[in-house]
């Protein structure tokens, strides 16, 4: 269903705005009998698509063959978080005529879906932020219609992948129309601008998604964006950690040259200590092997950056790695890992504190643990993750640099790498600007609520009701219910303290 | 605390920014206490602040009086909501390395808040949405320092009750600087720019909250802005509700009247069968008296809207209303309600579809009930409320009609009118653009989560963590915890239909 027209887009909208009220009345439990049948039909459906992803990014098999398993498993997961039906947060508050301001009606809330939502395909993440990725997983769980802009490094795979879904989709009996995909970024930002487009959501580039961003908000009517564009993720290792970790460079380097570095999570940063031996990193760096990067345009982005670090007053080079072109201009790299001073990171914000989108990152020596948590919040004031490494008996002295990294990220490590993002219901994957454009995570169960709105419903007889306000509550989901009287106890939270 | 230059406004962004830290890390249950102690301040001070805000605002002091009542006890509510902790949303997944899709750390998720943030009073609630009001109570309740930009309108009695805010607060130990007050359009302008705050809510008109909105949305490090805008607040009452509320034209009249018709709930449509009996109306409105408007700038804009509406074609005056101008260029009003066709109604939007901000109502004749869901989506995309005035033997020919409303409007009522908000869990004051900038809700409880962001800790020793995250839980909230081994259960899933 490629879609290149005026006219194919204005069908896709219309279907999407058509069918989005009988989406939007399934029950969630056929909801998420219905994502299980999608996370079904991509396992078996596993080695046809890895083997075109592995075609179109140059991801290697044991990286795809877990993202699968990431993304079926994370459609069971949104599954299971709408089953009992507590994600609409149903709130009933009786009539009250004694209401201390006065007589209270009858107000039930639940939350609906917002209606369509166009995702827009990220080009690191094939299948856990592509087609039947997170943000698909999430939208179709709150009742959402999907639509999806392909992204151009693996159109094939996109297509495939939506064939796969759709027929899942119709298979557990969800209307015709909930999930459409798109291909073209002209496409994407002309659907952006549709009206009968509630909602968005982006993975990518700062640059592309604050343009879209931007889009999103002075839009006629202005919607929800929800783009999570850059992060730079630093690591923090105190003196401890460096003598009580010997396998820490290994640690970082592997999380650096991991997936070539195309991850949002990569640790772009790793602070150390004055005094700190690097041994070692050199050869651990040289022991990794050449991988190809996931497309001509990443690949020559990442040989500027590189270029632009590497070319930066004060950077002293650790590891130089190497960059290959090939004739269809796809880049094949190896590690790049340099030191700098932090006047030389202050002095030079262009050249060194902008995201390398690849295996490349730098070493910043510090010769003062306590300025740290001040430093961080002016160098990095919008992350998805900050690590901190130290040991236990370290702890009481890491209050501050914790509170500045949790300002300033979604995500806190303590010990380990940022990247490997496990889907949990406490997953937060998303941080202050430019991390995310709002602070919602786009990982996990909390990112259902972005795809939510409320509606109250004032004394509605039992009939014209959401199935999940009413008394008898046929769905059987848990409902937060408020009686009438209890204004009255408000007196009492005087004596607390 | 008048700010007027630039040096001031620094000072103030930085009073928020430097104490956010400290406010952020008080006990739900202390900052609960602050909001009761704010909430018996306010209430201790009424009579001299009623009597300002009388003055100022020309408003009764019935109504007046209630909404002291309903401002203390908003903040009353507030302190209950909090003091549990259950809103920081305390997520606890276990360390599982079985996890389905890959070993899994121990991971923690709060809500924390988001900081400092910038709240624009409006001129219609000199209480219950200005400087003590929802959003100054909400984001006070998240832990979020806030800066009031007064309302010109009734600055006097803004800068006492900031006052009696900021000593109730010092009172009850919170930190120094948590509330401040500013005044002047371009003040508010400036510091809505500034990067130290990181949230902004307002209640307004829809030019001025959509500028806002937009300057938010575009600044280097856009933000969260809540802005509550414009609504019309359509009714539908059926043919049967006609012949069986006789006091049904005496009810809208009230609500269309009361404090002017200066209310964002205010009923500007009345939708009744094509031959419905209007009689009493004219009688009902004209036994009104005369009630000044809020301040000359609403006066003026309500003169031009009113001239607008009566010099549209096809319109038919039931009341013709007065408005009177004194030498202070005050506006006094008595309720002009008119009636016109659907025909007309489309053909002329601008002049009668928008606001009136006063007491005028539109009565429109609808020739056919069942086109009445199409209808009402056409002409109102976005609206705080929408009311059904029906019998119970009507509801079943309702289904589509509500529908309709609850996929465009916040609040869908079921007799009754939309004025006289009630303050609840399950209120819902938020609905579609223009009825706000987000569907967010700025009454009742719910208002909270507007000013909070997640944020998650990974394998957290345990004094790093926050205490409602911690495993002896020393604040006690409500904590969700996801045991390791529950992944092996989500195939049990494929069973559910």
């Amino acid at each position: 269903m490629p879609t290149s027209t005026e006219s194919d887009l204005d069908r896709v909208a219309e279907r999407a705005a058509a069918v989005a009220r009988a989406f939007a009345a399934t029950e969630p439990r056929a909801r998420a009998a219905a994502l299980v049948a999608v996370a079904d039909a991509l396992d078996r459906n596993a080695a046809e698509l890895i083997a075109i992803a592995m075609r179109e990014t140059g991801l290697a098999a044991p990286r795809l063959i877990g993202e699968v398993r990431r993304t079926s498993n994370q459609l069971r997961l949104f599954a299971e978080a709408i089953v009992d039906g507590a994600y609409l947060d149903a709130r009933i508050d009786a009539a009250d005529p004694e209401y201390v301001i006065g007589p209270r009606p009858d107000v039930r809330r639940v939350l609906e879906p917002v209606g369509p939502v166009l995702n827009f395909a990220a080009s690191n993440f094939p299948f856990a932020f592509s087609v039947a990725g997170g943000d698909s997983a999430a939208a179709l769980a709150a009742g959402c219609p999907v639509v999806v802009k392909a992204h151009s490094g693996h159109l094939e795979l996109s297509r495939r992948t939506a064939e796969v879904v759709v027929e899942a989709l119709a298979g557990a009996g969800m209307p015709d129309g909930v999930f459409q995909l798109i291909e073209g970024q002209q496409n994407g930002v002309a659907l952006l601008k549709d009206d009968r487009i509630r909602a968005g959501a982006f993975t990518g580039s700062t640059h592309v998604g604050r343009l879209l961003a931007d889009i999103a908000a002075t839009r006629p009517r202005p919607i929800p964006f929800f783009g999570e564009l850059g992060s730079v993720n630093p690591v923090y290792a105190t003196p401890g950690a460096i003598a009580a970790e010997p396998e820490l460079l290994q640690g970082f380097l592997t999380s650096v040259a991991g997936s070539a570095g195309q991850l949002c999570t990569k640790p772009g940063f790793l602070f150390v200590p004055a005094a700190a031996e690097l041994g070692g990193l050199a050869e651990a760096a040289e022991a990794v092997g050449e991988h190809r990067l996931l497309n001509p345009g990443i690949g020559r982005a990442f040989e500027e950056r590189r270029g632009a670090v590497l070319g930066a007053d004060g950077v002293v080079v650790l590891a130089e790695g190497a960059v290959r072109v090939d004739e269809d201009g796809q880049r094949f790299v190896t590690p790049t890992v340099v030191e700098v001073s932090v006047e030389a990171l202050r002095a030079q914000p262009e050249a060194l504190l902008e995201e390398s989108f690849g295996p490349l990152s730098v070493i910043v020596r510090y010769p003062d643990a306590a300025a740290l948590p001040a430093l961080h919040r002016e160098l990095f004031p919008g992350n998805l993750t900050s690590t901190v490494h130290a040991t236990d008996a370290e702890a009481g002295e890491l209050g501050d640099l914790v509170e500045a990294l949790a300002e300033t990220s979604g995500r806190v490590l303590f010990g380990g790498w940022p990247t490997g993002v496990s889907v949990t219901a406490a997953m937060q994957h998303g941080g202050p600007f430019p991390a995310t454009t709002t602070d919602a995570t786009s990982v996990g169960t909390a990112a259902i609520t972005r795809f939510l709105r409320g509606v109250a419903y004032q004394n509605a007889p039992a009939a014209l009701l959401p199935e999940a306000l009413r008394d008898d509550n046929p769905w059987g989901v848990p409902q937060r219910r408020s009686e009438a009287g209890r204004s009255s106890e408000w007196g009492t939270l005087t004596g607390i303290h």
